[in-house]
């Protein structure tokens, strides 16, 4: 594939103008003022559009799509274990697999082209995305409220265990199986630690809730008069790389824990907001050198998987909370829901644009209105557009999204499977 | 006009399903179960889509759309004074048309039907307004800062006196005009009761900015020993129809001032944030009494005119900031930008889909990703939805944008000459 007459944003937020940029193998592989020779493919006229990374939501539940608005200004205890929780009991591999296309066609429209997300009927989830060309990092959140069992005696030990055989590495590698102990208040040490050495034998990445509300925080420290940070360090899964998501009631200390240890916060500031968790201390965490990652969080508490809204929320209220306008400039929080975001996934051959590097980038349509005027296309990408403004989402060199139409899923098959699965299961 | 088979979410959220909409002399005729009998124009079936009340905008400078992105992750002194005020000595009437243009098309393709606007060149404004179909209530800023000047005595007096017999109540009372001191700061307590008067004599409402920054509240506090709030106050200001922007720093005796004025409060969420204003305590406002509508301010510190998005970012930053997720809950909010900002505007018959009323409306597409499942479409539009689902905006019965195209305005013209507008700007 060769396109032509593009200007490029590059992870770190650099604009070059009037580029080319040629794919061979799914890979970049010329990225220059000239057009290189030889023999394309698909040749694309870019007419001046703008040419950026794939966007990485580095948080969701993407099957909770399926939950979009069937509760909302609800205190969190009613909203869970009246709302989410009944709603999931009755959840399906059917119901997970048409939930999780209809949010992965809305990530794939909306410029995001790589996710992580922590479910359960997560070969549903795999299916999906293997068949829409998109990239994730998949996780069978292990929770345990039964003191009698241990890790290897759960459901969610044995669908680990298949998930990680079966999907793995696959669709070259477009699919990752991470293990996700679901948080501290979920879990024990000893299950954090048996997911810990789960994932080391697998050479899995480890997904996380961590920090996310008051209540947490405070529980845990009466608990085991540690923060959950501290326990889930204590607890050996720190040895691995992970990422965890939230990180809204930090402690100083659980700051510095987090940098030392090379954990990437997933920040999902809308959704923080939504359940009134709080707001995550972003600017501080990267002073510290946190390594800060974007996220969603899931349909039921945002409610949509743009990732450009929560771009553009994670620098909007670091700068108000911190009454510092230049607070989280618009390339920082680029960089986190671009670069950042593929290595918090394992890949690090992805979240840029550039030669050798995979090919997963957005064009975004310059002629919109709200990319006009081009004073700063960057500041146009990060405070102005949204999802809408996108023209082609392609991944490792393949057009899965163009010009509002899909090209691997048919959206209209999924919008009637979706209502068609939400009717019979508020039916059940 | 008639509409069939929509479903409509009226002002306070209340939803009703499969209705048909008959539209008369700009004016909502029949809304019912039943196909009314009678010769209609044009018969639109609405396909199971969503009616909404138009929405408002009731804080922007809408020429200010020629700076978006002209300035960002600046202080707030440098962005003032080495970008803005710069870049608005030189614009010219013919700028200020463009640029008002291209915000207004802005805001029709995302669902506004009326803005509240504060700017000069003012005249620009209402040309752009008029043309476009759009309901406007403008409003030429005062600003003093020589003290051998009184009201009179400034540009902005002539400016405003020219308005006001040019174009007050122009269109069928589409364009009304406003008197703004444009802020405590930025006048005199003689300026504000000259403006006050000459806005009675006028039967002109007011819009002001309010309380915007914690750096106006103290300097107004050291120089009267009173807050804007009081000035304004004891200026006879508020015994006109008053619209305030911002208000972040209100005390608690100001949000009693306010209510017991009637003031209404244009709240800015995005804004707010981006220029680290601080956040607005919307929700103790409320319980005070105190009238709340929602305005975006400009491009040049939003960075769009998407009031979907302002919407959301009051709700959720209620409950993120007070840590209560019941706080501003959707209907709320939909109202102040619904009925609340019309009637903040002085159309008591606007702002809502009720027989009699101005038919200002937009239809959603119910189709959209964003709006699937359908488990609550009020949620969906506040929580989920953005400008790009909407299918079409309609302003007093006329059908001004719809699937994409606009009807009263040569959009590819107005990019093309914003663009030219803005690269002589920036060589002069």
């Amino acid at each position: 594939m060769l396109i032509t007459n593009v200007d490029i944003i590059r992870a770190d937020g650099t604009a070059q103008k009037d580029m080319s940029v040629a794919v061979k193998g799914g890979r970049f592989a010329y990225i220059g003022k000239d057009i290189p020779p030889g023999e394309w493919g698909e040749v694309i006229d870019g007419g001046g559009n703008i040419l950026i990374p794939g966007l990485v939501n580095s948080h969701t539940h993407v099957p909770m799509t399926l939950m979009r608005g069937y509760g909302d200004d609800m205190p969190l205890e009613s909203w869970l274990f009246d709302r989410i929780f009944p709603f999931e009991d009755k959840l399906s591999a059917e119901d997970v697999y048409w939930g999780s296309l209809l949010g992965i066609a809305e990530m794939l429209s909306s410029g995001t082209t790589s996710f992580s997300d922590m479910y359960f009927h997560c070969g549903s989830i795999a299916k999906a995305a293997l068949e829409s060309g998109i990239k994730c990092n998949i996780s069978r959140g292990v929770s345990c409220f039964d003191d009698t069992k241990r890790f290897v005696d759960l459901p969610a030990y044995a669908e680990m265990a298949e998930l990680t055989g079966e999907f793995h590495k696959q669709g070259d590698g477009r699919i990752l199986i991470d293990a996700a102990p679901h948080s501290e208040y979920t879990t024990r040490p000893d299950i954090l630690a048996d997911v810990a050495d789960f994932a080391a034998a697998n050479s899995l990445r480890v997904q996380v809730h961590l920090s996310e509300t008051s209540k947490e925080h405070l529980e845990c420290v009466g608990r085991h008069g540690k923060t959950p940070a501290q326990v889930m360090k204590d607890s050996g899964l720190f040895e691995l790389p992970v990422t965890a998501a939230h990180c809204v009631w930090l402690t100083d200390s659980d700051i510095e824990l987090l940098a030392e240890n090379g954990v990437t916060v997933a920040h999902c500031p809308q959704s923080n907001l939504k359940l009134a968790s709080g707001v995550a201390r972003v600017s501080q965490m990267k002073n510290a050198g946190v390594k800060v990652a974007i996220g969603t969080d899931s349909a039921a508490s945002n409610n949509n998987l743009d990732i450009f809204e929560e771009i553009r929320a994670a620098s909007l209220l670091a700068k108000g909370v911190s009454l510092d306008p230049c607070a989280l400039p618009a390339h920082e929080v680029f960089y986190m829901a671009t670069k950042a975001g593929a290595a918090a996934q394992g890949r690090e051959d992805c979240g840029d644009i550039a030669e050798g590097y995979r090919a997963d980038f957005v064009m975004m349509n310059s002629k919109r209105i709200s990319m006009t005027p081009d004073h700063n296309p960057l500041s146009n990408i990060v405070y102005a557009a949204s999802g809408a403004d996108v023209e082609m989402t392609v991944v490792d060199g393949r057009v899965l999204y163009r010009g509002g139409e899909f090209l691997t899923i048919d959206v209209e098959r999924v919008l009637y499977q979706v209502k068609r699965c939400v009717q019979l299961l508020l039916a059940k």
